[in-house]
């Protein structure tokens, strides 16, 4: 055990208070304070001063945080003070959501290449993506030095796909297939699935 | 604070651990231990065991669970043990995927009605599904008894439309909208967002 790893349950809330912060920032707020933040996340004050103090000091008693500070603090320790490029893989209806979704723009993140395994697909236009061919995936993303990469194909392909995606040097993995997926050390994988997030809510009907 | 409310970081990890029980089961496997469940997951196997006697004794020392055992109270304690009749609103590429997802059957909820304010898409057909309009939603909604909507329409207008499924009863709303909802006592809402994911994953790169 490092006694300096940072929980990654912490790490999962710091992407929610930055959302939050720069919802704020855009309507013009300048400071808040750990209720105000806990109020529109649903996070408690207490554990949001816990969560920020892992970091550093970034609020003063009295006054809060500062929210351009605080967002450029959690920017940094995210690593997305930069912009990261991602493939999406798979050109169905999650892929093409991710192609066009306006949500990534300076929140760290741009969609570069869109592929599909899919004769008829490939070579299509999803907004001002070419869709490209899977066989080509390896090159065309080792090439660009991609690391992250949305995967929306399906189950049967998705470890498959993976594979190769690990091959080519992708380090983050963000599926929305409904299969586990084996990885390296070193390689990340998030997954996404409506019917978990839809479970933790009837839970409490 | 109420001794016997179980924390809901602990009832979000529950579907988590279903979703990997059931694709044991399907595979044919019989039982498990914490061990081998948490390395499915990436959850550490204490927090496993911690989390899953929050519920009663579910396990036994040196046998592990039996699956489909562990399976049927989950289902219970999450209320997924029926059918949930499921509203999408927003037919655009999100509300597309959701409409066709395959990741529904068997786990608690059946998409029944999609909704779109769009009158060059109202009528036309997703699947099986009809578009209906969304200026009948409330009545259709309140109708059939509909609890539970996902909401993947553009965040300008998603706390408008967000009031009209709280009027007609709805108690839990899944939002693919990039924006906080404003929500009264009693209605339930998850959030889901690709960078907020992507952003999690960074972190370790």
């Amino acid at each position: 055990m490092n006694a300096n790893k940072i929980p990654d349950i912490i790490i999962g809330r710091l992407p929610i208070y930055l959302r939050a912060l720069q919802r704020m920032a855009e309507k013009g707020v300048q400071t808040t304070s750990s209720q105000e933040l806990g109020e529109l996340v649903g996070i408690s004050a207490a554990q949001i001063r816990k969560d920020i103090s892992q970091f550093g000091e970034f609020g003063k008693q009295g006054t809060g945080y500062r929210i351009s500070y605080l967002i450029d603090k959690l920017r940094e320790i995210l690593k997305i003070d930069r912009i990261w490029d991602v493939a999406v893989v798979g050109a169905g209806d999650v892929g093409h959501a991710l192609a066009r979704y306006q949500g990534f723009v300076d929140r760290g993140f741009r969609v570069v290449m869109v592929f599909d395994n899919d004769q008829a697909t490939v070579g299509q236009k999803i907004g001002e993506y070419t869709i490209k061919d899977t066989s080509s995936m390896i090159e065309e993303i080792q090439k660009a030095g991609i690391r992250v990469a949305m995967l929306t194909v399906p189950a049967t392909a998705a470890q498959e796909v993976t594979n190769m995606l690990v091959k080519a040097g992708v380090k983050a993995i963000l599926n929305y297939a409904p299969i586990t997926l084996n990885v390296p050390e070193g390689v990340y994988v998030q997954h996404t699935d409506p019917v978990t997030h839809l479970q933790r809510m009837t839970y409490y009907l």
